[in-house]
């Protein structure tokens, strides 16, 4: 009996149990385009078959005259270990395409499809099928195929339990109907969409602040149900949103509210010489942002970390406002405007007002 | 002074600090196609602009009918644990960038773009800018561009000086011709590339069987050089091999040697009912290799686990071998061929005869 594979800490059966586990997960998100989804060496997605059913759905993708691919990657952060604390790992899949595909979303293009890096130390076949069935849940409700992934088994890497996750989203725009905040000029009103906590962001002080100095357990009582339920709420994924806004309304720019908050998100997508002034009390906000501010980080700390309530904001023209607001549901509010820098070739900025 | 960010263990500065060492970096992989890379919330790719240059270059992407989306992920597995053991991290990006682009190329696609994720505990600008100029340098290699990547930083999630990785690859092949294997008859031949090592596969048993059963030292004199450098050689990307073979030869199938090794491999790209038989004698292997069979791995152990000589194997029609072998270069042979299954039913398998 020879050295083995499996004796190194690499079970390649446990990986081919957990491929037969998410498989029929996975295949419920394929949609029009997807020409080959999990299992070969690489996945397919034929823009041509897209564009035909999206045709048939009212939109004009058939016409692209210059189809532009937009890519985004990132991760769930330090929310994992929250995740890790309190056993549930159905949640955090639905927060990484919620990351990746809200970032695509910003350009104005429809999401295609997605794939996912799950890296661990021993593979948990239980927590790995229910990390990607959360995959699985977000890619439907981000309208996009969960079409590949990679499992990966790294022995000594991460601590027993625990596991990382990254994920790549990939959305298709005309370059005619690119958003990307060029035309954004002073006048025009911020419409902010609530985020339904604090998304995938922030976590380490959060949880530093409210779990260690705080001392607050996880299931203590918060708003209606546990702190930790609150802290783990996934991220909203933003594509109905932004379809029914772009429906009715032509947004200047669309920003995605992530790590470094407003101030650090929303001039990302504002031409120079402009300044983005927003009103707090424009917007309700969870009980957790009030929580984290009682528990001693100061207010300015917080702006520059957590998206305070909005997860999302959409750039528009004063008249398009009113149409706007409608569009985005109820979730939305006007939250402030976009004003002229004293130095008209400064690089923009974002700040919340009293 | 309240709780901050930073005292949490996420220092934001460093991060920007970062993307101002690899943003030159990352620009001297941008090649056409590319409409904005690093920077913005997600990176955008021009499929009409890198059409137009490819047509220059001579070839017919312009005229693609059906342009299939062809997207890969994959990590570096423990082979990172090598680099942190020899402190070298310069090479680990390009066997990230070469386990996607090789499998994104096995479609018969034009690689496009690739996008990284880095995940680290505490944040050290001087590693991760060698880890991401490696990424830069199998871009390059690969013919793709760095348009995007995330870094993260997860206090308490990886051990000190530690890191995992992540990469996404996409590329872009006409429907038209697209390689799948499908046409793979018995008497076809089967071309096998040299790799350069053990790529980024089978390193959890390396490592048990090398360090820890044999006791090597990593600067042992090993081959001319050191056991370390002989074992962290990164993975070749086959880019320039498959270009010159699709230049000459329309290849039956294409199958990137990677986990599983050749029969976890071949198979996934041959239809039911052959068996591809390659003959051990045929092909010349890294003497790396044969210390492992020494180490006391069982051989038929090594062939499910290890690449075992050949990183790329292409099945070409009998009548294509030689002009393939040739376009293939010096470091190709002819290893062996495919022949009917006694179940035609059967799926594909594959086995390395003495």
């Amino acid at each position: 009996m020879g050295l083995t594979y499996k004796g190194s800490g690499v079970d390649a059966d446990l990986g081919d149990a957990l491929v037969d586990r998410i498989g029929a997960r996975a295949k419920k998100t394929l949609g029009p385009g997807v020409v080959s989804g999990i299992g070969g060496f690489a996945s397919l997605f034929s823009l041509k078959d897209f564009m035909r059913e999206a045709k048939k759905k009212g939109r004009s993708l058939e016409s692209m005259d210059d189809p532009l691919i937009v890519a985004g990657t990132d991760g769930v952060g330090t929310k994992l270990k929250l995740a890790f604390a309190m056993n549930k790992h159905d949640t955090v899949g639905i927060d990484l395409v919620a990351m990746c595909v809200n970032d695509v979303l910003t350009t104005g293009a429809a999401p295609l499809f997605f794939l996912d890096y799950f890296g661990t130390g021993k593979l948990d076949v239980d927590v790995a099928a229910a990390v990607i069935g959360g995959v699985a849940t977000g890619c439907e409700r981000g309208r996009c195929a969960l079409v590949g992934g990679e499992t990966a088994e790294l022995p000594g890497l991460y601590q027993p339990g625990e596991y990382d996750l990254a994920g790549f989203a990939v959305g298709v725009v005309d370059r005619a109907q690119l958003i990307d905040g060029r035309s954004a000029v002073k006048g025009d009103v911020l419409i902010g969409v609530a985020s339904s906590g604090l998304h995938s962001n922030g976590y380490s002080l959060a949880r530093k602040a409210l779990l260690e100095v705080a001392q607050h357990p996880l299931d203590m009582p918060f708003a209606g149900r546990t702190l930790g339920d609150a802290l783990i709420e996934p991220t909203i994924l933003y594509t109905d949103h932004i379809d029914a806004l772009l429906a009715e309304v032509r947004p200047r720019a669309l920003a995605h509210i992530t790590g470094g908050g407003i101030p650090g998100n929303l001039p990302r997508v504002l031409p120079n010489g402009l300044e983005a002034v927003l009103h707090r009390s424009a917007w309700q906000r969870s009980p957790l942002f009030d929580l984290l501010a009682k528990s001693g980080i100061a207010e300015d700390e917080m702006d520059r970390t957590f998206n305070m309530g909005l997860g999302l904001i959409a750039v528009v023209s004063a008249a398009d406002a009113d149409r706007a607001l409608k569009a985005l549901g109820p979730t939305a509010s006007r939250v402030g405007e976009l004003v002229a820098a004293k130095d008209a070739s400064a690089e923009a900025t974002a700040r919340i007002d009293p």
